[in-house]
């Protein structure tokens, strides 16, 4: 078993409220990323994968496969967006560095696991003092 | 004559376009940066300022007296702002990073130079492959 | 189960060597980390928590608080701090990184471990060759 | 247990393809990593080793020793070398990261083990967007 | 006038010796660098040009202009591709960062030129440790 | 001309204080860097020299000649030591970064300026945030 991880970048606007709560509540929860008018961060990506070495290429799996994956899948949906207005897969959903991690693995994990291998870990990483690991439901 | 960089952060979102122009050809020469619903950036600031050695303290100016002043002047404006629609002083300027670091020269430049040192150049990160230096109009 | 890491940082002083050793026997065994006149790090601690996602908020734990508890339990005694002399949890323990992880281990279980979440790990980065993590007792 | 991580780096040449496949063939599957004149990278190591902390020194491993291990096994013969010529460890085998890794693993480990600690991870970083982790056969 | 900086990235391989000296007179001077076998570098170029921003635009150039100059006269050319053997602009030179440098400025100075800009700075990094920056012959 | 920049490094103790001074003045003026005990930094040094490139070599310098000079006369003499004690051309001196980089200048201008190249900059990094660079009295 080994793990290869690749890393892909895309900048985003966000804004971390809850509907229904007024301005105040939201601001009481989530501070300054409540702000209404959004922020952004350039998000890192580093989604890692398991599995076995082929032993005819040395590859456990074809960098440019994975890439294309995470570029159609995550990429060209959520570079240069914003995540609570523009990305279908984040729909109702809080884009905190959490919820992002776990959307990103339920749209990725069934294509890499397609390819003689499995989805391991999501990483995300907000700035460089903040960052999330997801490592599936089990 | 000796220099000093500090280095601060902000997170903020933005969108580059021209008002009075249509969509099209917004896109057309900000691409996705034109996005309607903004995107957003980790931007790193690096303001270095350049003076003569205080013999007593060592320090050309104080850390925490320089920091001070690109919090209350820089950062605490644009950090989890949109910069188009939040920060006064960027106010009818695209906010390329161009126009960033001219604006945040703009802003802290006579505050500095009261502090027996010189502004000599403000940086502006906006992602890992982009940067953009300013030193003033001379 | 999600996992959030949060970094700070703390620049230190410090000596390792053995009380009762002679300045040679340290020698030979700590080489010039046993340096009678100290020498310091910018350490970056790397402090990784695990547990649920609230619905409510789309966050493991809110980083504010956090980063709060890092910083009263941790930074306010270590930054700018002999790690020898200096820091009351580390009062007789050789300030090797191991040790250090596994003293600010114990120093912010118990807090951490109120809100919800789990201390999972903690990580020392000595410098960008060194580094150190540890996941408790069991 | 604690885990203690020391990086190493090498620089080296390079070429992806499988004797016996066309020039073709080759380019197919490795892309331009197959150029026939070789490519390079400046490659990072991460070690990391597992134990208990020796109460005397506060120590898991003396990372001079360490250090020099992962010299004499890995760097001395990886180091400005052609991955594919020089290295009678890699010998036969396509250098893809995978390979790599579970080469230093195969070279370090008995020596490692020695040391009153265990191999637990060899990570190696082919560019800021590819690495590989390795944790051994079990 | 303000100077924006743009990174791109090549991975070669490259030997440093002299055509004419024995192996062991390159060896004397170029150290392992000079291994026959060659080896190799994660290359980062930076290069900066300076200019008055467009004020319809806020741009000193449009980066995805600068972007496809360095990519057609120079990463196409460079990236996994061997210094010595397979670019025509380094033929004759020995493939030192010095001379990379040098050689980029020239590939690349008259079409920046053309976009109401002017090339100010070529830099190089080869590892970490080293890196070459040139201004052009004045 | 052709610059170039060879990074390294050194681990050290130092206290920002006035001898003469009270504590509590020290403190005022130097805040948490007075810390009797001192504290300490991972300090990086970059070193930039000027110079025509050797068309026979391809070389400002031979990186090696540069590094041993930097290791004799400033590594080996601030690595693991107290700036404010152990090291001789720090006497007397506050050892701020400011007085860092001016000292290091004094330490390696003759030597550097023997090998056909003059030296142009010396940068001390203190932290992520603070760095210094000084070009020498002219």
């Amino acid at each position: 078993m080994i793990y290869l991880t690749r890393r892909e970048r895309f900048n985003a606007a966000h804004r971390l409220f809850k509907e229904g709560w007024s301005d105040e509540k939201n601001f009481e929860v989530f501070g300054k990323c409540s702000n209404p008018n959004w922020h952004g961060h350039n998000y890192e990506l580093f989604v890692t994968i398991k599995g076995e070495v082929n032993p005819e290429t040395g590859f456990l799996i074809n960098l440019k496969q994975l890439s294309a994956i995470l570029n159609e899948k995550v990429i060209i949906k959520m570079d240069h967006k914003n995540l609570n207005l523009d990305v279908g897969f984040m729909a109702g959903k809080i884009p905190s560095a959490e919820n992002i991690a776990i959307a990103i693995w339920n749209e990725i994990e069934i294509e890499i696991n397609r390819h003689n291998c499995k989805l391991h870990c999501v990483k995300v990483v907000e700035t460089e003092n903040n960052s999330i690991k997801y490592y599936g439901k089990n």
